[in-house]
C-alpha cells in the first residue's frame, strides 16, 4: 500500500470545497490528482487560480468535455447542487466510484428533495444506491459504496452532536433544537450580497429560520438512527468568520443519564470525534483546517435540558475532509491517511 | 427646556461603556458633562485617551478624590462591579441621582448577588430603593428613582425578546431557552486572554454555559413580569465582532397565538423597540451605535416552539444608550433626546 | 436659517455612498430628502432596504424616470461612473445644483479621463464648469458652483496629507510616494470576488500597483497646488476592515522645515482637518463615521524623508460627508451642519 | 535518515511562536518533541492549553528547572527577549545546539542592541558566535552553527524583498523605504491594550514610526549584503488580521534593470521563496501557515522607483517555520522536511 496512488478527479475545482479538496489531496500520501475540471478556467493552471497551491500542484483545469474522468478510480463532485445527478450515472456505469459533496444524493425521498431544492431530480435510481457518507454512522456501507452522498456541513455537526443520545431512551425526540452558527465560507465561493465583506463583517444574523435545506437532511439522519421520526427546530446563523461551525444543541432529557460517559464511550474508537473533558467550551479555531469534530456536554443548573456544543470546520469535517475520509474507507486505505493536519492556532 | 442643561458626572470614564456614554452625552442637547473620573488618567485630556472625542469634548479626567460629583444632577457609574455600591450612598444623600451601569444594584436578593458576584455587598439598603432601569417595564418608577440599576446587555435583549409572551398564558415558563451571541466589547475594555484579537478573531465559542452572572438578573426580571418563577437555560457565546448582541430565543407554546400581532401591539408605543415585519432576520449592524432593539418572530414548521430574534448594540441599548434613556426619564426630558443616531451601515 | 430646509434628491441610493448620504441627510437639520432613485428597488421603502433607517426615513425609492429631481435644490449622484454625465446637463439647465460622488467631472483633461475610465465622455462642457469639491483647496469656488465633482476617497486622504508641503519649497515633487490602505467598502457595494468575506477577511494585499484610476486625479490636484507637474507613486491596498483609509505618505525633503508647525498653521481654521500632536499615530477608527481627516507628522531618524500619516473614513470625509460639506457651502449653511457626529469607538 | 528522530526541546511553549513550533514539529517526520517548558503551566498537558494539539501531542509542560534540556539535540527558545541570553551558554557548553526565536543574538553590535532593547546583554561572546538564521543569505554557516539567531518577522520579509537588488549596482542604498503591514499575532500572545479585539478589529494604524526594534536588525542585514551602510525608512502598521506580513518596498533605481529576471534568477533554487509572475499582487493568505515568502515586482509608470511586494506568515517563515528550516539545515535533514504544508484558503 505504501506505493499505491489512487487516481482521483475533481469536478468543479474553483469553489471552496474544491480548493479544500485540492489542499488535502495534494498532500495525501496515497492520492494522485489527475483531473480538475472547470468550464471557466479550462486551460489555465490550478495554482494560478489558487496561489496557495504554487509549487504543490502542477496541473491545469480541464474543460468538462475533455476531462477523462472515467480513467479515475474516484471522482469528487464539488459542484453546485444539480450537477452531479446529471453526470454520475455514466461514471458509475464506467466503474468509477463517486463522492458527491453536493446535495443531489443525500435525501432518500425524491419528492422531498425536489420540494427543497426546487428542481426535478435527474437520477433517482442512484439516490437509492447512494450511501450517506457519515462514517460515524455508516462506515461499513461506505466501504463498498459506488456512490457516496457526502453530508452537508450543518448536518455533520448536528448529527454528531445528537448521535449518542438518540438511542439513549431519555431524549425528548419531539423537541430537538439546533442553534447553529457558521462561518461565511459555508455558503460557498459565490456572489451574494450578504456574503460581501462589507455586509458580513462585524455583523451577525440568523437566516432561513422558516426553513433551510439542511433541515430535511438532518431530520432524515436523526430519525434513521432513532428508529422513529424526530422533530427539530433548526436555526442557522451567519457569523463573521471564514471557517467554522458551532452547533449549540438543546436536548430535553426525560430521565437520568451520565452525558459525559455516554459520549466518551460512544466515540471512544472514532478517529475524528473528540469528546472534550467535562466543563469545556470548544473553540471553532481548534478545528480550523482539521478533520475533527470536538464536542462538549453541559447540563445547566442540573435541569432537564442538556446543552451539547459541537464544532467542526465546515470545509474539512463538514465537506472536503469528510469526503477524503470516505475515499479512504472506499479504497481500503487507513481512514486517517492525509487527514492528520493540526488546526492552525492562532 | 430648550436651554436646560443637566450637569452630569461619569465615574470611570476609560472603559467601553464610559466612552459610549461620552459619545452620547457630548452630543446630547440637554446634557453637560462636567466631570469624568479616572484614577489612572487623572489630569490628562479625555480626548487624548479617546481621540474620537477630539474637538467634541474639552475636559480632563479628574482624580476620584477631587471630582466634585455632588455638584452634578446625575452621576453615571461606568465602573467595574463593586465600585458603585461603595460610593452611591454619599451621592444619594447629597441629593444626586445615580445611574449604575454595573451590576451592584440589579439583584434584589442580596444573598444571590453575593453568591454570583463573589463579594460582600456594601450597601444593601440602596438595593431595595433602586429601580431596575428597563424603561419598557419600569418607566413610571424610573422617573422618580433616586438610583437606577441599569440592566446588563444580555438581560436587555433577552427580556425585551420574551416580554410580550410572558403574560400571554401560552408560554411554557419552565423551559425558556436563550441562545445569545455577543460581540467582544460586551466583556469591557479589560485584559483577558480570550479577548485578544489573536484569540477572538475568526473564532466562535460558547462560554459560561454552567452559569453566567446575567442569568439571575434575567430570571428575576422575567419572573417579576410573569408573576411566578420561570426557568431559563442561558447560553452566551463570544462572536468575532466588536459590538452587537443577537439573542435567539426558544419559547415553548402551549396554545394558539398570533405572535406578530402580540408583539406589534405590545411595543406599539415604545420609541426604542422595533418589531420587524413577519419573516425578517435582524442584523446586529442595523443597531450599531443606535439605542434600539429590533425583534423578529418566527414559528418554524408551524410547530410548538417559537423562535424570537432580538438584536441590540450591547454598548448602546445594552448599556450607555439605555442609561441616557433613563436619565431622560428621570429628568423629565423627551425620552429620545440625544438618542436618535442612525446605525452605521456598512 | 433655523427653519430653512434644502430639498435634496439622491440618484442611486442603494450603494454604500448612497446609504451614507441617507444616514447623514436624514439627521441634517437643514435638509429634506425628497427623492431617492433606484431602478431595481423602485416602489419599495428605503428603510426596508437599509434597516438602520427604520423610523428615521419614511420614503420609497423612485424609478429614475418618475423622480422629480428638477424640483430639488441639490441633487447628489451616488451612481457608478458614467451615469452623472448623462443626466447632469438637464438638471443644471433646470437650475438644480449637482454634486457628483462619482468620477465623471473630476478630471479636467477629457482625453486622460477617457483613457482611465475606458468610455467616451458625454458632457465635456460641464467638466470645464465643474468645481473640484475639496473644500480645503477650493472653498470659495464651491460656494458658487453649479456642479461639484466630489473627490475620490484616496485622493482626499492623499491630497490633504501632502497639501501644506506642496508650496513649502522643500518638497521633492518628483518622488512623492503614497502607500494607501483602504477598507473594503471603498470599492462600493458591488459584486466582485475579491470583495467577498471569504476572500477579503483575514487577508491583505496590494492591487492596481501598475495604475489606479485615482492616480491621475491625485496628480492633477497636487500639481494644481504645487504650480507644476508632480510625480507620484501610488500603491493602494485592500485591508480587512469595513471603513477607513490610512494613507502613509513619503516625502523627500530638500531643506529644513518644522513639519508640525507647518501643518498646524495650514489647517488651523479647517473644521474637518485635525493635526495630531507630534509623535502620534492616528487610528482609522478614530474617524469611523465622522467627517474628519486626522494627520500626524514624522521624520524618522531625522533623515531626509518625511512620513505623513493621514486617516479618513472613505465613506464620510472620503465621499458622502464631504458631499454634504460641499452642499453646506453651496447653500450658505454652516459648513459643519449635520456633520458633527462623533466616531464610534470601539 | 528515514528513522532518525531529532530530540528537540522548546523553552517557552505558551506563546504564538511556541504553538506554531509545536504544530510544525508534532508533524515533522524527523523530530521528536521531548520537552516543552512553561513556568505557569508546568504539569498540565500541552494539549489542554492548545486544544488544536489534542490527539497530536501527548506531553505536559515542564517547569524550567526540571526540564532536561541538555539531553536535547536542538533547543528552541520561544521566549520573550532577554531569556535566551541567560540560558544559552550552559546549553551550548553541554553540546546542545540552540535556535533563538527572540532577538538576543540578532544584533552584532552589543551597544546598539542594548540601546534598542533597553537591557544589559548577558552573553556577548555568544552573539559573536551566533549565525543569523536567514538561510537565503547564510545557508552554509547555519549548517555548522552552534547557535542560530532566528530573524524577526519584519526583517525576514524586508530582507528577502530587497536582497536581489542590493548588489545590482542600480539601487539607491540611501533611500530605501519599507512600508510593512502585520497581522496582530506578530506582537505575540501578550496583553497589550492595542492588541485587544475591541481595539484592533476593524481598525488600522501605523506604530513605532520614530523607531522600531526591527530597524537595526534589517539595516544590519541589508548592509552586510550590500557591502556598505544602507539607510532605510521603516514604517510598521497593525492590520486587523491574525497572521501575515505584507511588505511594500520602495526602491530608487539609478539605472536600467530587468527586475523580474533578476529576482527569478536570484531565487531560482530557493525552496521557500516564490517569485510571482509579472504583474502579480500576492495575498497574505496565500502563505497562511506555510513557510514561504512570495514576491512580486512592479515599476509603476515605468518610473525610477521600483515597488516590491513581499508576503510571509509572520509565525511561519517569519518565525517558527524558519526556525525549523534552520534546524533541518543544522541537522543535515532535507531543508523542506516538515515544512510542506499548503496554506489554508479560504
Amino acid at each position: 500500500m505504501a506505493n499505491r496512488k489512487i487516481k482521483v478527479g475533481i469536478v468543479g475545482g474553483t469553489g471552496y470545497t474544491g480548493v479544500e479538496l485540492l489542499r488535502l489531496l495534494a498532500q495525501h500520501p496515497h492520492a494522485e490528482i489527475t483531473t480538475v475540471t472547470s468550464r471557466e478556467q479550462a486551460g489555465s493552471a490550478v495554482a494560478a487560480f489558487f496561489p496557495n497551491l504554487r509549487g504543490a500542484l502542477d496541473l491545469a483545469f480541464s474543460a468538462p468535455e475533455q476531462a477523462k474522468l472515467d480513467q479515475c478510480e474516484i471522482v469528487f463532485f464539488a459542484t453546485p447542487n444539480g450537477i452531479a445527478m446529471q453526470q454520475a450515472r455514466a461514471l458509475v456505469e464506467a466503474g468509477v466510484r463517486v463522492i458527491d459533496l453536493g446535495a443531489d444524493f443525500r435525501i432518500k425521498d425524491i419528492g422531498l428533495w425536489e420540494q427543497w431544492y426546487k428542481m426535478k431530480h435527474a437520477c433517482s435510481e442512484l439516490v437509492a444506491a447512494a450511501v450517506y457518507g457519515l462514517p460515524e454512522v455508516n462506515r461499513a456501507q461506505i466501504k463498498n459504496a459506488r456512490i457516496v452522498a457526502n453530508p452537508g456541513c450543518y448536518p455533520t455537526a448536528v448529527q454528531l452532536g445528537f448521535l449518542p443520545l438518540l438511542t439513549s431512551g431519555v431524549l425528548d425526540l419531539d423537541h430537538l433544537i439546533a442553534d447553529a452558527k457558521s462561518g461565511v465560507s459555508g455558503a460557498g465561493r459565490k456572489m451574494e450580497t450578504q456574503l460581501m465583506f462589507g455586509e458580513a463583517a462585524d455583523n451577525f444574523k440568523a437566516y432561513g429560520v422558516s426553513g433551510h435545506r439542511h433541515l430535511p437532511e438532518i431530520v432524515q439522519g436523526l430519525s434513521a438512527v432513532a428508529g422513529r421520526d424526530v422533530r427539530l427546530v433548526f436555526v442557522p446563523h451567519l457569523t463573521p468568520m471564514i471557517r467554522g461551525i458551532h452547533a449549540t444543541l438543546y436536548a430535553g432529557l426525560m430521565g437520568k443519564i451520565d452525558l459525559q460517559a455516554l459520549y466518551e464511550k460512544h466515540y471512544a474508537d472514532e478517529p475524528f470525534v473528540d469528546v472534550l473533558p467535562a466543563g469545556s467550551h470548544p473553540d471553532t479555531r481548534s478545528v480550523r483546517g482539521a478533520n475533527v469534530c470536538r464536542i462538549a456536554l453541559h447540563r445547566p443548573q442540573n435541569g432537564d435540558i442538556a446543552v451539547i456544543l459541537a464544532v467542526i470546520d465546515n470545509l474539512t469535517k463538514g465537506a472536503a475532509g469528510q469526503a477524503v475520509q470516505n475515499m479512504n474507507l472506499m479504497c481500503g486505505l487507513p481512514e486517517t491517511a492525509g487527514l492528520e493536519q493540526i488546526a492552525l492556532i492562532p
